[in-house]
């Protein structure tokens, strides 16, 4: 069990749809080791031409807006269909406290148990960008071992959910019923992100509520341009509780996948995923050794106090951090 | 005339309000040349303690609104009233074009013939960040030259307006009159940026759909969590023809200055801009360095084809990319 696992038991581990390889293999690209990044790549590599197949379905939403029992509910009715189904977790806490949300498959006890379902926690690294980096890795192993159906959970914190969108194919948020006020406030930008808005806990008292919420959303969707010329996105209302609505949800994904595969858009839009997620990495690691370089940190706090007192331009600041990396006259 | 100017004439012509001093200092910081430059970030860091003390407002909207004739009223108006105006823009055009907005102080001959008010054209460079970054250190000039406003129009289109939402205090989008179906389309986050939207023409057989339009910006804004928490994003009506309503949104801008200067609000945001446009610049920088690398420039066909292919992994490009620009193992 323990022994190290070369690049072909991987492949043929991962191929034949291995449960325990894939999360071999899921360990493998979270870790941070050099000899470990090289056998991913090479993995990675050699697995691209599975990939790309699945429906790839972002799911945000305040804490106690019911993200773990939809994705139960949702995902249980998935598997009895016949589609096989990874969860993946984003959680940018995990860059801290080692991953939290999903850390307990307890709370998806039911879907945790059927075959056609793996759960899988948030990776944890030291930047937002390295636990985006790892899921993305994580989604394309899967896509690679079968999984026709992959749920990417996001909590709605800072960058999370615009890696997560730029990550999957649709992306859901998930409301709270209430209306007027309560609905102020809402996250900036979430408007714009969602493909499908999806009111839960419309059940019992709440559903006057959360009818009342699905239009309100709907007519403030109705403000914003199109995220593109193929798709309008939607408000509906779900009861993860008592299983309503999630037919019509789902339905709605489809109808989302078969604008998707209309004309060259799929084609179009894992091209731009791929040359995006290339370009995430290669910013998030220029960041990220500029951030660490040793002359670059000595000097930092001596150019922010001399900034703030008015003793120097951002430009100089930026230069002299700029030459400390071994970067001038830019 | 054409006589090179050194750091003391600069000096002394800024501080004194020198017109002609003022733009040959702008000429000197929109210069890619390595003398220059080095001349700008001592210039801009000997005028820091002077800056920092105008009204820094962004001013959006789509071709067509009428922001030349919106900012030629409002600016003769401010300048009647006794304030020192300055005009920029920060147009990305000017990055193939050499400027197209406020490329012709015709289009605001009246203000351009006024002696408060200093009007300058967008700066061009190969680069949107190189563009924002001479608009910053302009800004900043004019402040160390006395300017109490400073303007800064910006056309619509992509990153530009996120840009100058980060360079000024307020941020102001313009838009036509015109309710229902017409209201559809709004600019993605357009409305997380706007402090406050003015609806303009409205005048004449415009003022019914200005007022439904200003009421449904007013309820759209109503959806969003504010910006921060002493000031919510406002919705007003204004004709730049007629001169209706420019005295109340002035009023408005005055009491936003005046939110700002209660508790430390004021110096906490001249703090981040500070540290957003050193960290703007950094990155800029290090991006521009890369992609201008000779063997990355070199490489890239072949890596985006064979990620297109499926033959390589995002992980696996990145890397080798990161690799031929001297970074590796990240």
């Amino acid at each position: 069990m323990a022994r190290r696992l070369g690049l072909d038991d991987y492949l043929t581990g991962i191929e034949a749809g291995d449960r325990t390889i894939l999360a071999r293999a899921i360990t493998l690209v979270e870790s941070a080791r050099a000899d470990d990044r090289r056998l991913a790549r090479e993995l990675l590599d050699r697995l691209m031409p599975r990939t790309g197949k699945a429906r790839r379905v972002g799911i945000s939403g305040v804490p106690g807006v019911g993200k773990s029992s939809f994705i139960e509910a949702l995902g249980v009715k998935l598997c009895d269909a016949g589609h096989r189904l990874a969860v993946l977790a984003v959680d940018p806490s995990s860059t801290i406290s080692g991953g939290s949300i999903l850390g307990d498959k307890a709370r998806m006890n039911r879907l945790a148990q059927r075959d056609e379902a793996f759960i899988r926690p948030s990776p944890s690294a030291r930047s937002l960008g390295g636990v985006a980096r790892r899921s993305r890795e994580t989604l394309l192993l899967c896509e690679a071992a079968g999984f026709d159906v992959v749920l990417v959970e996001t909590v709605g914190v800072g960058q999370s959910e615009t890696l997560v969108e730029e990550m999957v194919d649709l992306f859901l948020v998930l409301m709270l019923p209430g209306a007027g006020d309560e609905l102020q406030g809402i996250k900036k930008g979430i408007l714009e992100l969602a493909d499908i808005i999806a009111v839960n806990k419309a059940d019992g008292d709440n559903l006057g509520r959360a009818r009342e919420a699905q239009s309100e959303y709907a007519s403030a969707l109705h403000y914003l341009r199109p995220k593109n010329d193929w798709w309008r996105a939607r408000s509906l209302m779900v009861s993860a509780k008592e299983g309503t609505g999630l037919a019509e949800l789902w339905q709605a994904v489809e109808e989302h996948r078969a604008a998707l595969e209309e004309g060259s858009h799929l084609a179009t839009l894992r091209r731009s995923q791929l040359l995006a997620w290339t370009r995430r990495e290669i910013e998030d690691s220029l960041l990220e050794a500029f951030k660490n370089h040793p002359r670059v940190k000595a000097r930092l706090p001596e150019l922010e106090a001399a900034l703030e007192s008015g003793r120097l331009s951002p430009s100089s600041a930026a230069e002299t951090l700029l030459s400390d990396f071994g970067l001038s006259g830019v």
